[in-house]
């Protein structure tokens, strides 16, 4: 074989679903070497703009074993629409919330079908939930401030049959970390200082 | 007085931290004689790229009773640095994660000090949060795949007393639906199809 044909087999090899299947299984054989890597440190900051208005911004974490940084920082923005006083100037924090849920569940089935070796063509998802102002607005104790439930339906395109795609459709309840924090619960405590 | 002046006064008497007040009492008492329009479905659609990235769009809820929808939809993307194997095209899920509660908790703050009339003039938070890899690659089963535990700091600039300075702290965690949901877990199910 000449070398493009090389180049051309060595990474059909190693990628699945994009997902770069040699690196995921040396990362685990680095992590069972040295325990201590696998913790990570995800860090975001936010600054008030106006009424409903903020924004966030993500740049650095600490991971495998050493701070991280990006080039440039990810800016995220919040506001409310119009119905909830806001100027709708970007989706709202429980927007958000499913945004945070969709991606990480599809990402961590779309890495957990690539060490499978499970081929993967098309994923597409829709998010709904249910939240009662009842609760917000502090009018109905029974009532809770956030979501009652959340229904997530994934469409999956895969070479598979039924039941391996019904599997395929549990991997993302099966590893997600923001799925396993919003359902099982996080403990999140907040302190407040003058500026 | 000339009109100028009376339509600043008026502006002035019903916006707090830039939140209709007024409004803000006026939905309160539209919920007291019509509950039914304190249910809200909010939603989002997410389409898979490639890998670890992902783009979800927010445009459509329901609420007040009726469809809403933007004049155009709000787009959110995904992706994982490449130390977690992806391109880093955008802030992760964990990430997304943490600015769905800042935002949150920061707009519960400022909205429920608007109700009370509580004049603020700046807010920023710092957040950060535990995962520990383990959990999410299956490398230990006592290792939870989310997050372990999440800090937030808030820094807030408003003219009001120390005591009455960490009250407005504990605003956000008293009304905030993402905390509520975060802290309490939310059921969430999750159905898959083929495409």
């Amino acid at each position: 074989m000449n070398s493009v044909k090389v180049a051309t087999a060595k990474m059909l090899a190693k990628t699945v679903n994009g997902v770069a299947v040699d690196d995921l299984f040396n990362t685990i054989d680095a992590i069972k070497a040295t325990p201590a890597i696998a913790k990570f440190k995800f860090r975001i900051r936010n600054q008030w703009v106006d009424a409903g208005q903020n924004c966030s911004t993500a740049d650095t974490f600490y991971g495998a074993g050493q701070e991280q940084s990006r080039p440039k920082p990810f800016v995220l923005e919040a506001d409310e629409p119009p119905v909830l006083l806001g100027k709708d100037s970007g989706a709202n924090p429980v927007e958000h919330l499913l945004h945070a849920l969709a991606s990480c569940l599809t990402t961590s089935m779309v890495y957990h079908a690539a060490a499978r070796g499970i081929h993967i063509e098309e994923v597409e998802s829709s998010l709904e939930g249910d939240i009662d102002l009842h609760g917000f607005l502090a009018l109905d104790k029974n009532v809770r401030n956030g979501y009652q439930g959340i229904r997530v339906n994934f469409k999956i395109k895969a070479d598979v049959p039924d039941e391996k795609l019904q599997e395929v459709g549990q991997l993302g309840p099966g590893y997600s970390p923001v799925f396993e924090s919003l359902t099982n619960g996080v403990p999140v405590s907040v302190t407040a200082e003058r500026l």
